[in-house]
């Protein structure tokens, strides 16, 4: 067997074998293979597609590819949760707390944000003194005592996903369906959880444009964990505005504990408490997700999932000061109120225009080493649905840097703001597989 | 413009702009653009193809992407000839001498051989003391003085071609059509030449397996040669047997000069006149074909081809005494003669078995870096349509090595041998595409 006779097959649309695979993924590691044969293998699986037991057989390669977590020593079922990501999502910081403190043992791996979205990691970064790395075994005691820890990927699990992941990045390989699918359920396969909620977004501002093309990459994830015998479920809702209110690190800090406290933005909630209740489902806490959703509420009302995210925040070494009292975080230099130039309705705010703005603004990397302004973002005054008047604010700017004309153009550009009333239904769109 | 752009782009099926094509020469021959993503483009160029004006393009940087020869201060039109290569494939070496024994002008650049195909440039090294690295001025030079000069692709000429080609070769992007159409193009329109005759093989010893595709390859090269106001023409031949009757390098040296002396086996002499009179109608020396292809054939006989192999062989410092006394080249060790264990007709002679067996011999390479046993080979007693009795000899093989049970059963079973009649017409089964 060798490489170039894999690459062939797959450029000839042909299945690859799991020995096929393994051998490209263990000697892919050990560098025995160069990033031009990867690459060109990575292109023939975009172009050529993977089927759901290559997709499954890439995953488990990958999986083994380093070390592997095992969190079974820990009572109970852990969970984890994952989103593909977008604009203003916060939901892990929100979510976790809620469940936490209702029994779950949440076990979670996140990354970093990259182009228009965010990344938990570093929303968590903006909490002075906060840790995001965490030995095994303190992550194990963690989980064990509060029920709940963050971190960041950890660099012996899974190198496979993160050779590939550089690599697919700068070669036009990322949108790839079985790459992602592969990629994610890797890694949180590796990080040890029994089961796990998958929370795929489609819209502007989401990976995966459409709602056919999420459904197609949640199924293919849920068909995998079937057959690698784990708990996995997905959820695929939209992403055609920004997620909340709040666009940027600490700001989007401060969203999760107004959130916490019960006074966050309708979508912000509806996620949270939908996502938990599936969540808890799993966790075997709860015998249904209405019940699970009923508690769920009002761990939001009577502080429980407020003081667990208190507790979560210590743990991890965080400054607890700027959670009880937000008007600590920085704010940055430059405040710019954005004001709409008619009346009307708001039709839509374009998530992916909002998110590269926030990035411009600091919030974000263009480049996997950019560094980022904690303080930078935007915070919306409007959602979709809302009413406006001609100057009524439409959201706001927080930056260091000073010429931002253009984002502000960009930001304004965003919303599609219509004379006619706008129908919203405020619950949560979503389809859930399993 | 950025390399990921243009990536993407053709991953997605789209046509790239003569601005992306040479934005990606330029940038991978200086090293700007990583192996790694060169071959992502490759393979999706592979996979979803070029269209002409887009492989026109992606000639024409490739041809500017280094030194460009000028050969215009030579008198008279400057003729070169390419074959996309075989088994056997000695005709260069034939037909150069033929031509320049009537006034033609041979400019030509050759390759080296690798895997189950011979290089002209090898060949010509086992008569020793053969050079085939000249300047641009002895090339110029030689070509004014005696009409004819053989060398190895300059450095300096084409080095995206160069980059390109290994790439290629390690990642499954060989044979896609535009990619070898602007290989090959490129090459040719750097080193000089007026007029280009491109013999384009088909079958199972040749890169093209079938005639259709050997076609489509002859009638794109034909029309960049048209984009780009050169006069190219190219035969589609096919490589169904072994070209005559030696393979190896020695062993084809010493069939050349047979075929000089007008003792050459019928399909080698039918190829040398057909290509020979194509290109002393491109060279304008004589007004039609079949005039040209009658003085050919007097050259073979009066020993004006002879003799001027013999003036090539001594300009590139070749020692004469070899071409004069063929039986001074070295012999290889074992001398192994196959019989046939059946009477009947030769019905087949698979080129791709024997070219690799030949190789297997000491022939030719599996690697570039391999080292060629210059005495190793096969010579052919019988081709197709030829009647053998048992115990007839069918070959004879040539080498230094020892363990070679393998090899004799494989060649054996290249041949297939039929009891009926098997009808040949001996003449060119050939299309010209101009």
């Amino acid at each position: 067997m060798t490489i170039e006779q894999i690459i062939e097959r797959k450029r000839d649309k042909l299945k690859l074998t799991k020995e096929e695979i393994d051998f490209f993924i263990k000697n892919y590691v050990n560098g025995e293979i160069p990033d031009y044969q990867a690459s060109a293998l990575l292109m023939a699986i975009y172009i050529n597609g993977m089927d759901e037991e290559e997709t499954a057989n890439l995953t488990e390669s990958m999986r083994f590819s380093g070390e592997v977590w095992d969190l079974s020593d820990i009572q109970g079922i852990k969970v984890d949760k994952h989103s593909t990501g977008g604009v203003g999502d916060k939901v892990s910081l929100i979510l976790g707390p809620m469940i936490a403190s209702l029994g779950a043992k949440l076990a979670k791996m996140s990354g970093r944000g990259l182009g228009h979205t965010g990344g938990t990691l570093d929303k968590l970064e903006s909490i002075p003194g906060m840790k995001i790395e965490l030995s095994y075994e303190k992550f194990k005691k963690q989980i064990e005592e509060i029920g709940i820890a963050i971190i960041g990927q950890n660099k012996n699990l899974n190198p496979a996903d993160k050779k590939i992941y550089a690599l697919r990045d700068v070669t036009g390989t990322v949108g790839s369906i079985p790459l992602i699918a592969s990629s994610i359920m890797s890694k949180k396969l590796a990080s040890g959880a029994d089961a796990i909620l998958l929370d795929v977004k489609y819209g502007s501002g989401a990976f995966m444009k459409t709602v056919s093309e999420a459904k197609k990459l949640a199924q293919l994830m849920v068909n995998i964990g079937k057959k690698l015998n784990k708990d996995v479920r997905a959820e695929v809702t939209d992403m055609d505005q920004p997620l909340g209110c709040a666009i940027g690190n600490s700001l989007e800090i401060k969203e999760v504990i107004q959130t916490l406290k019960g006074k966050g933005p309708w979508d912000l909630n509806e996620i949270c408490l939908s996502s938990g209740a599936i969540l808890l489902e799993q966790a075997k806490i709860y015998k249904n997700r209405n019940e699970a959703r009923k508690e769920l509420e009002k761990t939001l009302l009577d502080g429980r999932a407020f003081n667990k995210f208190i507790e979560f925040v210590k743990a991890q070494g965080g400054d607890i000061s700027y959670i009880l009292h937000p008007e600590k975080f920085e704010i940055a230099k430059n405040e710019i109120n954005i004001y709409s130039k008619t009346r009307g309705y708001i039709k839509k705010i374009d998530a992916l225009s909002i998110g590269e703005a926030s990035m411009h603004l600091g919030a974000g990397r263009e480049k996997i080493d950019d560094k980022i302004d904690m303080s930078a973002g935007i915070v919306l005054n409007k959602k979709i649905g809302d009413s406006i008047f001609e100057n009524e604010l439409l959201c706001t700017l927080f930056t260091n840097k000073d010429d931002v004309k253009e984002i502000i153009d960009d930001v304004y550009n965003a919303f599609t703001i219509v004379p006619e009333k706008v129908n919203v239904d405020k619950k949560l769109t979503h389809n859930i597989i399993e």
